[in-house]
């Protein structure tokens, strides 16, 4: 019984990782492109998110049926608790993707804007957030869930950039307006991304040392 | 024990409820510091923030203190993993009113822009939804969970209507661009606090009837 409750639980694990890992390639595709204007790898990301939702079914009702059939104790407990809220963030970083991808499918159509260094770093900034948390989650590591946390005021300062620098230019550059915006929308997808890998860098710190440190260390 | 834990239960959903009614105070306070252009309003919005995130941490609390020492068993764990799933979905709610309310502040300085009907239809159906999946979470109610679900298009419709509308405003009004903007950025905030109640409609669903509804019944 105690094995077969241990092999449900790396199960659960290895069903997050591969969806962490479809989350982590969704985002880093829709960002390819939307700087390189390439419609085709958009419609992969779109036609991609169904298995990233999907996978967050699978999650849930593994870790409903663990809940429900064990009595699962402690560090058992919060990992499957932290499973759950990590496997709703992924599909969210996985809703974002989709977004971004969207946005590159309206914007290869039409005359490239100039080329902004912000937006470029904050894509940078994200996909890098989640491939840090994601190697947090494998190696149950503090420290680089720590890292993940710290690096989200830069994202969010990367997004202001990129907002200031578009009014900017649209002001300058009037028939660019709806291009501009579909960009700042970008942008804000890519800042939330970033957002949702600090969640789940709480998750892993929570699963590992059982404190909640959600919304700045409240407690 | 099983009237102690009986109670407990119920301290959840009182907690639950407590937090919902906050968050959604604290929307409709944003909406209408946003149309009335009143800073005090959303002065408040902001500052009340903190409470509702203390609640999303004590009801993860209450919530992992019933699964660690009770083996709760078919509606009572569901019932404790969906609180603790929509108290997520409360929390985010709370930051859409924290953003809404930092563009009124941003706005409210500036001159008016032309009234938007849209925009208010969104402000309306977006608190009607919220308002609706509280009450279809103190009814446990499938019929009005429901309901909410079918009202997600119609937000995201009007969200898409302010957007075009704002767009072409833009294009002749130039120096109203950053206004414009902020405006488009509280207008994606309705519709995201719009998907957040059908998010909880779709735990409501999930508490009373086991069924797991997210994505489209695809199960």
């Amino acid at each position: 019984m105690d094995s077969r409750f241990q092999q449900e639980i790396e199960q659960l694990r290895l069903t997050l990782l591969h969806m962490a890992a479809l989350a982590e390639r969704s985002l880093s595709t829709a960002i390819r492109s939307f700087f390189e204007r390439d419609v085709e790898l958009a419609r992969q990301v779109i036609a991609g998110d169904h298995e990233i939702n999907l996978l967050e079914i699978d999650i849930d009702k593994r870790s409903l049926r663990l809940l429900a059939l064990e009595q699962p104790m402690a560090r058992d407990l919060r990992f499957i608790v932290g499973c759950m809220r990590i496997s709703i963030d992924l599909e969210r970083v996985g809703d974002q993707a989709v977004n971004i991808a969207q946005r590159a499918v309206f914007l290869s159509k039409r005359p490239p804007l100039p080329p902004l260094p912000a937006m470029e770093q904050l894509a940078d900034t994200a996909l890098d957030m989640l491939m840090s948390v994601i190697q947090a989650l494998i190696h149950e590591s503090i420290q680089e869930a720590n890292d993940v946390c710290h690096m989200d005021d830069t994202a969010d300062e990367l997004n202001v950039t990129v907002l200031r620098n578009l009014l900017d230019y649209m002001v300058k550059e009037v028939p660019a307006v709806e291009r501009a915006v579909e960009t700042i929308i970008a942008a804000r997808c890519l800042e939330r991304a970033a957002d949702q890998a600090t969640n789940i860098a709480e998750s892993v710190i929570f699963i590992v040392r059982g404190v909640n440190i959600k919304h700045g260390c409240e407690e």
